[in-house]
């Protein structure tokens, strides 16, 4: 790997600077949103593993009770936010151009003319990728990690970090689990093979079971403001 | 985006370099390629769209009449190459690690060992990621950007680099197009605004419809040595 040797110490050498300007940038972001009581939530997964559907339900659901916003990232298109903004919450996108994560710049900037005090639940769905979003901190309280059905059970093994960064796993797409042949079982063991402990949620957000309890989640055991 | 404006442009300078770089190196991995009467196709998509089910599939149709090979890309795991050397072909894993595509330099390094002159047809399945993959050449004759009839309409308007950078669109999964309420005219319609005159397949590796019309766009209007 004669090429590779070459490039990469050097890439890995910026991408730790960056990295660590990320992470004073998240925890400055953190410290704001816990003095604004503003619960942050973020979602990752692959493109398609249904995080704009979950949102648009929770939202809808949570709205009922608190104050409930979002921010949404993707390459390109205001898709997504126009999709979600139906819900009555306040909704930004950040679109990304090449740029494949989210960073904790880009979330700062897109919160500039808001006031975090209104912000209740904030949700953050990042640009669908099960990489590259591992590793940059957004000042979050909890990051769910997102796999459906469809996506086949071995996804934990391939992508051990974006599991091991993240609080919580959401199965989602239990309405196609028959149609897809999910083994449950194994895809349970093999989160847990990843990050021992983790707490699966199993959810279809389109016929509704299993949001009682990602709900639960969402909201923390120290509850919201 | 002050922190983003101070950091994008060294990451990006350094980006183009290694770039350049893949691409000197693709650049020699596709002569070498040619003189060795191998064509290679190269597959991406997101995780979990069906790239190793068709590949599998593909492997075994086609070892019947050409000679077939394989080069895997994941973060971690033998799983996939595991599962393609059943269809007798050779092929070889690559795990790169954090690092989120392959690149012309990692396949040069896989291929150190094999004698080019057998391979045949040689597919390279991408690191699952509908980002990253886009930027690097791999010396390939046809990339395939796959999208399953599960991952929604949307894809190619959020993931235009993807679909920009590949020959051609292979939705994946029609098996499931019913229960996922699939819209078939608009995908396509969205994969053609991004990319006009672009060749779709539609396929159920599971079920087999459409894999004539995938291993035709393999084989080539060439023929294969």
């Amino acid at each position: 790997m004669s090429g590779s040797a070459i490039m990469r110490p050097r890439i890995v050498e910026v991408r730790e600077r960056v990295l660590k300007q990320n992470d004073l940038l998240a925890r400055e972001l953190r410290q704001r949103f816990q003095e604004a009581g503003v619960r942050v939530v973020s979602m990752v997964s692959s493109p398609g593993a249904g995080k704009t559907m979950l949102l648009e339900k929770t939202l809808t659901i949570l709205s009922r009770e608190y104050r409930v916003s979002a921010l949404v990232g993707d390459l390109a298109t205001e898709n997504d936010a126009l999709r979600l903004q139906r819900s009555g919450a306040p909704v930004k996108q950040i679109t990304t151009g090449t740029t494949c994560h989210l960073d904790a710049s880009m979330i700062s900037a897109a919160l500039i003319d808001w006031n975090l005090k209104g912000l209740g639940i904030l949700f953050i769905e990042n640009v669908g990728n099960l990489v590259c979003p591992s590793s940059y901190d957004l000042g979050e309280d909890l990051r769910a990690v997102l796999m459906s059905t469809t996506e086949g059970k071995d996804k934990p093994l391939k992508y051990p970090s974006i599991f091991n960064s993240a609080d919580i796993a959401v199965i989602t797409k239990l309405d196609l689990a028959a149609a897809a042949d999910f083994d449950r079982q194994t895809a349970a063991a093999n989160i847990l093979t990843v990050r021992p402990g983790m707490r699966i949620v199993e959810l279809s957000a389109k016929r509704g079971d299993g949001m009682d309890d990602w709900i639960s989640c969402v909201i923390g055991a120290r509850g919201v403001a």
